[in-house]
Order: C-alpha cells, then structure tokens, then sequence
C-alpha cells in the first residue's frame, strides 16, 4: 500500500479522461465544507492524538508523517493527501450524517493505515517512501516496530469509544490486512502463485482498508446495516482499482515522482497484479518472463533488465489486463455506491474523489 | 517481560517461604475445577484462535506457543503455565462469575501478552527465549513482527465481543505497554535513567498487562466498577512484584534453568531495577558499576566481569532493595484484594498463585 498523493506521473487508461484530485473541487460540490476543510479537521485531530505519545516515539511519529525532519524541524509544504479519512468524512455525510460526528472513525482509518506502512517497510526491507527514508531505515527496526504498534493501539482507543458495531468493521479489516500481508510474504518464496491468490492478498492489503473506510463512515451517521455495508462494498471495489493503477505505476510510472526507486517492484521480483496476469496468458512473453523472474532476486538487476521485463509484461497483455481490470472494479465500486443511495450533494464530491484515486494522473 | 515458568532456580526472599507453584494445588481449593482444568479450558480456545491464522502464519505460531517444532512436528511436554490467562479466570471466579464465561478475555490476554514477546524480541536482538530461537531468530524479523500484528488483531477481534467496557480495559493496557516498552527503548541510549524512570517502564511493561488480566476478569463476572478496579490493581501490584522476581532472577538465576544466556541482562547493560536502585545509593559500588555500565555495550564482556557487575549491584544494595520492594508490592496487591472481596473459595487458589508468582523458586 502507497500513498496515492505520491505519485505525480500520468498513466493513460483507455476510454476514461484524467481528472484532477479533488482539492481542487469547488466547496459546494460536497456539501458544507470542501476538501481542503475536510483534510484540516481530521490532520487537527490527528495531530492531538499523536501528541499523546511518549516524547521519544512522538518525535519519531512527526517524522513518518512528514511533519518534522528526521532532526525534528517543522517541514514546509503539503501535509499529504488524507485520502483515506477524506473517504471517512465523505461517506459519513453521503449516509446523511456530518462529517464532524466521523472524525474519530477517519483518524483511527488513518493510524491503521500508518500502521501498516511501518511494518510493511520492515517486511519488505522497503529504504524509502515518498523520497524520504523510512523509519526503520532512519531510526533502526526496533523504533518503526514499536511505533506502528503505538499507533495500532492509538487506533484501537479510539474506535472501541466508537461501540460495538465500528470496533468489529475495524478488526475485521484489521484481520484481512494481515492475512494479505501474510500472502504477500508468501508470495516472496512461493513459485506457483496464481491471480487469484494475486486478488485475494489485494482485496486484503487494500481493499480490506477502505471497505473499514466507507462502512465506518456511513456507521458513523447512523446508517443501518444493509446501507453500510454497501458504502463497505465500494470502498472495497474502490480500493481493488486503486491498487490496479498503483501496480501499473509501479511499472510503468516515472520514479523520479512516484518516490521510489527505479523499477522497484521489478527488481525485487514483486509478484504484482499484472505481473500475475501476464505470467498466466500462456504468451511465449510470458515463458521468458517467468524465466527471468525466478531467477535470484538478491542477484543485481540493471535498468535494461528492468526494461525488458517491463516489456514483458506488456507483451503477455499484463498491462492492458489491469487497465481493464481496474475499469471493472471501478464499476462495481459506482454500482456500490448507486446501492448505498448516497445524498445527492455528497455524491458528487464522493464519485470526484473516486475518479481521481483510479484514473489519476499523478 | 518473560514467562515465570521458564525460571527453574531459587532465589531468596527474606521472611517469604518459598511456595509450590499452584499447578500443584489441590483442585477443591479453587472451586470447580482446578488450575489444570482452567488452563486446558483456555489453551483448546486458543489453539482454535490461532487455528484460524492463515496457514504461513499458524505454523510459525504453533512454533512460538511451544506446540509444535521449527519444521511442524508436535512438542511434547508441557504447554506452558499460561499464567496470565488463568489469573483472568481465577479473577472471574473471585469475583463471583464462572470461569467459562471468562475464557474469551483470557485468550485476548494470552493473545496479546504473546505479541508482545514476539515484538519485544525484535526490538531487543533476542534471539533465544525458553531455550529456542525466538521467531525472528528462526523465521526472520518480518515474520516476527506480523506474526505478532495477527496475534493483536486476534486479540481485539476477541475483547471487542466482549464489549466496551473490557475493550477500553484492554486499549489501555495495550498504550501502557507501548509506553513502557518505549521508556525500555530509551533506556538503552540515556544516561540518566531514575529508578522512578524505571519504576513506570515496569508499570506499563509488567503491571499493566497484569492489571487488565484481573480487570477483565472480574469485569466476566459482571463486577461493579469500583471491585472491577480492585481486582485490576490488585494485578498491577503483582505484576511490579512479579518483575521485581524477575529481575533478580535475572541477574543471580541460573541460566541453565532461565533459558537465556549467562548474564544476559548484565552483559547488554539493561538498566533494571535492581540496578537502576544500586546505582542511585551513592556507594562506591555504585561508582564503580556507573563506570563499567557506561562502557560500550557491543563490547565483549567475559563473565568475570559479569559476575563482578552482579557483586557490585547487591554491595550497593541493588538486590535488597529489590527483594524488599518485591515484598512490599505484593502487600500492596493482598490489600487490594482484600477491597476486591473476592469469594472466599477462589480467593485461596488466587492468592496461592499471586503468592507462587512472586515468591517462585523457580
């Protein structure tokens, strides 16, 4: 899972335009406040909660969230997208309620969220995120262990407060967070992976997520079961297509945006989305792909070896299959939200942010 | 924090007789059923828990638990005195209640203790607990750490059914254990840690834990408030008792029997509370241990030196105060055990337990 608000490349989805984010959307168009407002309430309220650790974690923690320097002095510039509590808000007032009321639900969404970025760069030896070092890389394991843990723990104060109903949506997400972690640890030693195991490990890595998301948010206005649960069901198809278009930039993005390093996923031998679609089209592509890439990871890989399997990929029509893939869940999400009869001004705003997360151009 | 029926040796506690661990105990003397009974209610409703773990992660679990070895072949022996789990439902007796109805909370207790050890390890560089290679010794740090992230979202899942009340309970526990573990983090880079420093690390590491163990038992049985929070600080207070024991054994324990290498504590110059005391008497010893313990910890330290760091400890009064302040808080748990007004059966098979705790020869 990356933060969208990193990736600052175009990727060209047929048939469907490039939109802009929606900070850039007109207060009206959802409601009583824009974005932008939406964005300060929940990074208000973030900031208070994460106030509450231990100096020595606290200092660590404005660092992962690109408030501080890793000396601890304020960082000019964007405070970072928010997509998820920004999910939170909009989907609290598309069920009817106020954003306001979804503001624990949005903050506890993004802790989670923080969570697993800490530890997932600890599992994947991940040295960099978004241009800046990693935790662990900047404060050594021990510190980027304990500080997800803290905001895990931060997370789950704040949704127990919320009842019943929110605390289960969160442990369960929570659940298929680390059985897709699980997987996609698997996944490193495994020679036989399929798609479907593929689909699985991202419905949980990030659908799983911004189901908890949505649900949380409609829970939070006071939506009954059936409702939520459709909010829930479009986070979940929202989060397969934005994971689609993450995959797909990955490759074929440029690093100099996207903060990672040059054919990352690549060189690792990440067994993404359209990597598994290509290795099962049957294409002689795919034969000489499946070759080079279960030879030893540990072994260098050169730009052009990054290239040719780049090339690969698109060969054995990996590419076009998870631009096509990433349309139909983004369908599936919109049908979602037609179930979850959305209030109509919210809606918009809503479907907005959707666009942009999927078919972004950046 | 580690498990007390790891330590096999004696250590004296002046005025204290050294008392039988209650697995011994008769089982009319704790009502129903016996502490062995309890303990096999508890570890089948964790092993279907940790059951559900997808099958990557079940087999490193059933590692960890002692259950099975490194390549999935069944242990013999003994599954451990999962202490925690059984002072929640000794806790629910006294407080009234039925053991059964508390086995949830109890695996939630047992679930989270164990990522904490999982977690701990990692930070600490530990790479044998209970004479095997800890998880991240024997299946990488990755594993490790989202084996232990699985165990804490299986442990949520738990108390969050169990309601507000004991999910608060739980929460709490969870922050104060991320902040003793923290003050411990810290501990290892400053020079100036008080004995009160250490007094609340061992608060949040030990006590809290221990704390919630009781609480939530007591909450099973539908306890007000008010005998709710007795029963809890009668488990805080044991807990600073228990790892008062703990960190004596630690340093004049035999490490045949501990399970961890000689002198370990000494030899990465952990500042427990033995030596936190000894340090703050203004003795010559003191001066003299101030000086060896500002040494460079990656340094290899010969037992001599070990043992000479032992000698002066207990000459600046590090073990004495230890002892006594071990007795002093296991007093203060019998009084707030005694505001519990636990039912007088169960009453003696908790206080056997708390006494075999701290008191433990082994």
């Amino acid at each position: 899972m990356s933060e969208p608000g990193a990736k600052k490349r175009a990727v060209h989805c047929p048939g469907t335009p490039a939109v802009a984010l929606p900070e850039e959307t007109s207060p009206g168009a959802i409601g009583s406040g824009s974005v932008d407002e939406l964005r300060s309430l929940t990074l208000a309220e973030l900031k208070a909660v994460v106030g509450r650790l231990p100096e020595s974690l606290r200092h660590i923690a404005e660092y992962h969230f690109g408030w501080k320097d890793e000396r601890g002095r304020p960082v000019q510039g964007s405070p970072g997208k928010l997509v998820r509590p920004v999910l939170v808000l909009m989907c609290a007032r598309a069920a009817g309620g106020q954003a306001e009321a979804a503001i624990p639900a949005a903050v506890a969404v993004e802790l989670v969220h923080n969570f697993s970025l800490l530890h997932d760069d600890v599992m994947d030896g991940d040295a960099t995120r978004r241009h800046r070092l990693t935790v662990w890389s900047a404060f050594g394991t021990g510190n980027a262990v304990l500080l997800g843990d803290a905001l895990l723990a931060l997370a789950f104060e704040t949704v127990t407060a919320l009842g019943r109903g929110s605390a289960g949506a969160f442990s369960d997400a929570l659940l298929d967070m680390v059985q897709g972690q699980a997987k996609d640890l698997a996944f490193e030693v495994e020679t036989s992976v399929t798609l479907s195991d593929g689909m699985t490990m991202a419905a949980g890595k990030t659908g799983a997520l911004l189901r908890c998301a949505c649900l949380l948010g409609a829970l939070s206005a006071g939506a009954d079961e059936a409702r939520a649960v459709s909010f829930g069901e479009f986070g979940a198809h929202l989060g397969l297509a934005f994971q689609l278009t993450d995959d797909v930039l990955s490759i074929w993005g440029d690093p100099e945006t996207t903060g990672k390093p040059v054919g990352n996923d690549l060189r690792t031998r990440k067994k993404t989305l359209p990597v598994l679609a290509a290795l099962s089209s049957g294409t002689a592509a795919a034969e000489r792909l499946a070759l080079l890439y279960g030879r030893d990871p540990a072994r260098p890989t050169g730009p052009d070896e990054c290239g040719e399997l780049a090339a690969l990929i698109e060969q054995a029509g990996g590419r076009s299959w998870a631009e096509h893939s990433g349309q139909q869940a983004y369908a599936a999400a919109i049908a979602a939200l037609e179930r979850a009869r959305p209030e109509a001004g919210a809606a918009v705003g809503l479907l907005a942010l959707a666009e942009a997360l999927v078919h972004r151009t950046s």
